[in-house]
């Protein structure tokens, strides 16, 4: 075992709880060992890790010792998910939300292996898992904007004329951390501005509002499986596909309506990470041109799109979306209409591998 | 002149310029002596100032030297706009809209007099006013939510999966800044939490998506006059009214629904002012009781309310709605009957005063 920085012992010192650590997986998609780990070895031991191998089968993965983990690789996905294995991603991390689907919590927190714990203006370490944790578990208000921010901050609140009726707000089904240093850009923004890097640290979390999109990121990300896991799924990217690099951005809009259909909540802001390394951005173009198109169409669809009153679960939220994609964005490209179908093979893995969630209701639509 | 706090003077040093010095006045509402100016001096002082006496006209207000002013008592209110002064309130701050209709400026920063110069972190002097015309004169972007919060902030950008066609952005009409210190609390959170304060530097400033509502407060806020000058009426509190402490809120709900439907972008977060002291907690359960019970009623009126293709014009805009408020909020209270009304004389007092803009057309609606 490495030794861990002097910040993070300190965070460590100050921080000695593990909350929900066996109600929480850690979903890691990665193609290398996974030393990225040390770093956070003081804030993520304790709790399981699902590792999804994302290229070469026949490649041996080293994860850190100590940490308690199952890893699947592409024979893995393929034995247990037999042909229904065809809406996992092969060689693109959108294959992590096989991880979603075979864990058993409650609660899942994914992070990518060039992210590293980011230090707060007083140079101390984020403890990311915490904050997310702490997202997850207080309610998201989706319906006005209280502008002192999270009103369940600590030393926060609603502000003068938040209606009361709403202040017991929703639950939250997804918080969507943030990334220190290099920014999550598209390839044209990274071609044009290289040298930019995000060194603002704003301490906020706020719920997205009710009816607002998005671009929800994959990096530093932590969901309630119960409440909206069927419906974030990843697409299909990587060997075999025309895009790449909206796999997120695809679960993003997906959940953003499904959530907002059946009143939950979305928070983004706090924690943030530390993103070590920018991607090269002429492989990103050729990954992403089409989407960068497409997405002018698949926006809007996603801004109108309404679901039907019946839609009381995640899974037939997700079926109808399915519908919806095939019939609306279908015209754009056949690689639409199998996209849908891949939502739908995607929904019948899911219910096999987790038969009781299948039929399990989020309560009130709206 | 009083000596400015060595903070404040390196502050003045760093931004020599007074941005928009012909183009902006300063509104403030006030009972008392202007000794709050002293601290502002190096910020505001270029600036020309817009006094309203909200309370006895009798009584003098001194304002410190070296300061160019105007000031309106409630005598030369009257006297200005003689039976249309019914829809200007008295013995409230809410009287500071009637200083928004007699400038003849683009833009207007309002302030209340228990506002200090707030310090960010590194204990360096918020020049507020800079940050507002910043805010004001970058575009806002309601139609999406952009995770880096302001995308045309030094250092940020559009993230990933932002959509390209949405970058332009629309024109920003109102920039609404928060406060350190005493929070902008109701009475009962006030009784409740007597001793917070707030303490929390959030380094952002975001748009308010297209749709969502926020309890706008009139203590740190401006504004474009040209777009959206004619809906910031601040309504009928103080003397003879039923209700005080919504006079911000209701401007807040009409401009916001009038800035969706004409494409303007309304930004919340920086700048930050220092608020000293709390007001009275009894008194403003007095003022703010019916509020807190008609607000279940008139918000959810506000998020449904759609206003015609016809309406190109704020003013348009504004007298329809005062439409809607006496047809479906006249049966909460007689009071929106009569308020209702108060709006349609403020727009005819407006136009009355701004002769030209009573045609000015804002562009694209939707």
């Amino acid at each position: 075992m490495n030794e861990p920085a002097t910040a993070i012992e300190a965070a460590v010192a100050a921080s000695p709880l593990h909350p929900l650590k066996d109600e929480l997986d850690i979903v890691i998609p990665t193609i290398r060992n996974l030393d990225f780990l040390e770093m956070w070895r003081p804030f993520l031991q304790p709790y399981h890790l699902i590792i999804v191998q994302d290229g070469d089968p026949s490649k041996t993965i080293k994860v850190p010792n100590g940490f308690d983990y199952e890893l699947y690789n592409r024979n893995d996905i393929n034995r247990i998910l037999g042909p229904k294995a065809s809406c996992i991603s092969f060689k693109d991390s959108a294959c992590r939300c096989f991880g979603y689907m075979v864990s058993k919590k409650k609660y899942i927190f994914t992070i990518d292996d060039d992210c590293f714990v980011a230090k707060d203006p007083s140079g101390k370490a984020i403890n990311a898992l915490e904050q997310h944790i702490k997202n997850l578990l207080s309610p998201s208000t989706p319906f006005f904007f209280n502008t002192l921010y999270d009103p369940f901050a600590e030393g926060a609140d609603f502000v003068r004329g938040y209606p009361f009726s709403l202040r017991e707000g929703v639950s939250t089904a997804v918080s969507h951390g943030l990334w220190l240093n290099i920014p999550d850009y598209d390839a044209p923004t990274q071609l044009v501005k290289p040298l930019e890097r995000n060194t603002r640290f704003v301490d906020a979390v706020l719920t997205i509002p009710k009816g607002t999109l998005f671009p929800m990121c994959g990096m530093n990300l932590a969901f309630d499986r119960q409440l909206i896991g069927p419906a974030m799924y990843f697409g299909l990217m990587g060997e075999g596909q025309p895009i790449g690099r909206y796999d997120d951005m695809w679960a993003g809009w997906c959940i953003k309506v499904i959530c907002d259909h059946l009143g939950l909540g979305v928070k983004t802001g706090l924690p943030y990470i530390y993103h070590s390394k920018a991607s090269n951005p002429f492989v990103n173009l050729r990954k992403e041109y089409k989407g960068i198109y497409w997405q002018e169409d698949i926006i809007p669809f996603f801004q109108q799109v309404v679901l039907p009153k019946d839609c009381t679960t995640v899974q037939k939220c997700y079926i109808e979306l399915a519908k919806q994609v095939k019939e609306k964005l279908g015209k754009i490209d056949p690689y639409f209409d199998k996209l849908a179908d891949a939502m739908v093979t995607w929904i019948q893995a899911w219910d096999g591998l987790n038969p009781t969630s299948a039929s399990f209701s989020n309560g009130k639509t709206g």
